[in-house]
């Protein structure tokens, strides 16, 4: 979780941002990351948002982690989103833990760690956040914006707030708004983390203890949330932890409980508590027709972006239906708008592992929208 | 958590029970409770399993507790399963904490409780140990066996482990053997309850503190689980708790928030975290097909039994698929077996809430199997 500042790169934003909750923040840090060239037409530009753990690092070795980019399948030289021919951009979110303005950064005025007096953050607040880099580089135009899960509602978020700014958009696994069940495994995993005593209302900075075991089955809940029924079956079943038979006792039997076991507690030492807390807090307020008098078909309105919806069939996080919602709305507001629904077992994860029928999907989308942008 | 001892029946087991981990357990607790009279020919007895979190108290109210027995809305006077006409006896699992053998009962050669020195138990275990109810009451042969969920594996277990011994059989919501999400599931339960401090390797008794934290995390990731994604949305959708915007805050904005916060901790006032670990460990243990040398058909065969198996349709932790895979092995041992999908959003709870079709279903096979085995 430490890391050397030399390998973030930091864009300080000085405009004030107000946020939605009230507060106005100014002079804060945005870690990002970009991979390939800004060509001199400034029209070869992607931003890529990331999911609740991701950060900066989309692609090749993260500097900090020292293990793949969280997007490494589809962001690289001659990869789906080919970074010989696009500029690609991606920041670490508001609230995050990698070296953007988040809660465990340094509070000035008590040089202490913000821990909970860090500003409840929002989605819109994090597009507001990342929109500056837009001028940093001086480009007018994206010609795609695209993330998966709460990257898609970024990317959903994007289009609304600047609908100018970007030619494509790919929202991919996600929602326009947290249902029910998104809700209840969101406050799941925070009251995991909340319940671990060594998180002590967030100031664990104090103690140096962190709330490591509150995390991890914190992550956990996550980790089951992203894999689909059918794949976990086909990848584990029932299979057992290097034994022949039962043990009768409550160690790793089995090797999906080996899995849980290992994500969870591999994730504590590159993530924080407080950020896992604020991100998801955000996630769970993001309701984008809640914005508009007339719902999300307002949200759209008037949109010259080119979308493609994604959903993946096992996905029983973001089910196919919450990407059909986004399109319905897309259509009702006249937007020009496709959607594919892929076919894969790899459940809400799919965006993340090497799914060709995907892969290619945004490879010939991203492409084609560059054929009509640059022209 | 304390009760007064009469208000719980008790056999005392004397017979040696082999238990599956290869320990001998004698002269054990078995808490039970009974409903209606059993007529004079001794053919109108059910035996009612209950699932995870159940006890012996079934119908009416719940002496311990004062809240509604657990399966109130199908078992009393005139009911789906009726007392007035049948004699109904329910028992608590074995491993449990309402009375029977379990982790909390004091090991009388230590004078403390057993907390993780008790025997890890099977569902065949607990299915053993319930047999010896029909000596006690000198039944030869149940007229039905019926539960949900973790009561209906106890079901298939008790229709291999005595074929003879009971006329029907209705599997409700469940599986012949744990999937690797259902593991997950319950392994993420346990690896709550172990990473709350106070659990102590399972000697909260020497601290008196419970491991409150732990074990409300793990009824919280159940609870989700019991509930489908529609029901969740249907009944809480996004509705916010007695305020009118959000409080950008991380207190319980939505109602869905609160829910699961006054299920997680209302339980821990009458729920054992020790018996949490072993009764879901028993459940990611059972495999039935395990039990025989050509699997799933060899375990029925030559069952006499009428069998009945149901699903929900909107049951995502024991999904139809796992009940048709039971209707499939029986039907390949020849047995007597019908069907049922309920269709319904209630999810994997459908059985223990007053869902008509449900409950006619169950009505009308138990009285028409009583019509043939009382001729």
């Amino acid at each position: 979780m430490n890391y050397k500042t030399e390998n973030i790169k930091q864009l300080i934003v000085k405009k004030p941002l107000k946020l939605e909750c009230g507060k106005t923040i100014k002079d804060f840090p945005l870690a990002y990351e970009t991979y390939g060239k800004l060509n001199n037409k400034k029209d070869n530009a992607i931003l890529i948002f990331h999911a609740l753990t991701g950060d900066q690092f989309a692609s090749g070795t993260n500097p900090i982690t020292k293990r793949e980019g969280w997007w490494d399948t589809a962001v690289g030289p001659n990869k789906a989103i080919n970074t010989n021919k696009y500029f690609v951009i991606c920041a670490n979110v508001l609230g995050g833990c990698m070296g953007s303005f988040g809660p465990k950064e340094i509070n000035t005025d008590t040089n202490e760690p913000f821990g909970l007096n860090f500003p409840v953050i929002t989605i819109k607040d994090m597009v507001a956040a990342q929109e500056t880099l837009l001028d940093h580089f001086e480009i007018k135009k994206l010609l795609c914006v695209l993330g998966g899960s709460m990257g898609g509602m970024q990317v959903l978020q994007f289009c609304a707030s600047f609908p100018d700014r970007t030619f494509s958009a790919i929202p991919i696994a996600c929602s326009s708004s947290h249902s029910a069940q998104n809700i209840a495994l969101n406050e799941l995993a925070r009251q995991a983390i909340m319940a671990d005593p060594e998180w002590n209302k967030g100031n664990y900075n104090k103690t140096k203890n962190l709330p490591k075991n509150g995390l991890a089955v914190a992550r956990m809940a996550g980790h089951i949330s992203y894999l689909s029924e059918s794949g976990l079956q086909e990848k584990f079943g029932r299979k057992l932890q290097e034994k022949a038979d039962y043990e009768f006792s409550f160690d790793a039997d089995f090797q999906v409980e080996s899995y849980l076991r290992h994500q969870g507690y591999s994730f504590v030492e590159r993530f924080d508590a407080n950020s896992y807390l604020y991100i998801t807090r955000a996630m769970d307020y993001f309701d984008l027709s809640r914005q508009y008098k007339n719902g999300l078909t307002e949200a759209f309105k008037g949109q010259k972006t080119k979308f493609l919806i994604i959903s993946f069939s096992s996905d029983w996080l973001y089910p196919t239906k919450q990407s059909k919602d986004i399109v319905i709305a897309l259509n009702a507001s006249g937007a020009n708008v496709a959607f594919a629904e892929i076919k894969t077992d790899k459940g809400h994860d799919s965006f993340l592992v090497n799914e060709p029928k995907f892969l290619n999907t945004i490879k010939g989308f991203i492409d084609s929208s560059y054929e009509v942008y640059s022209k």
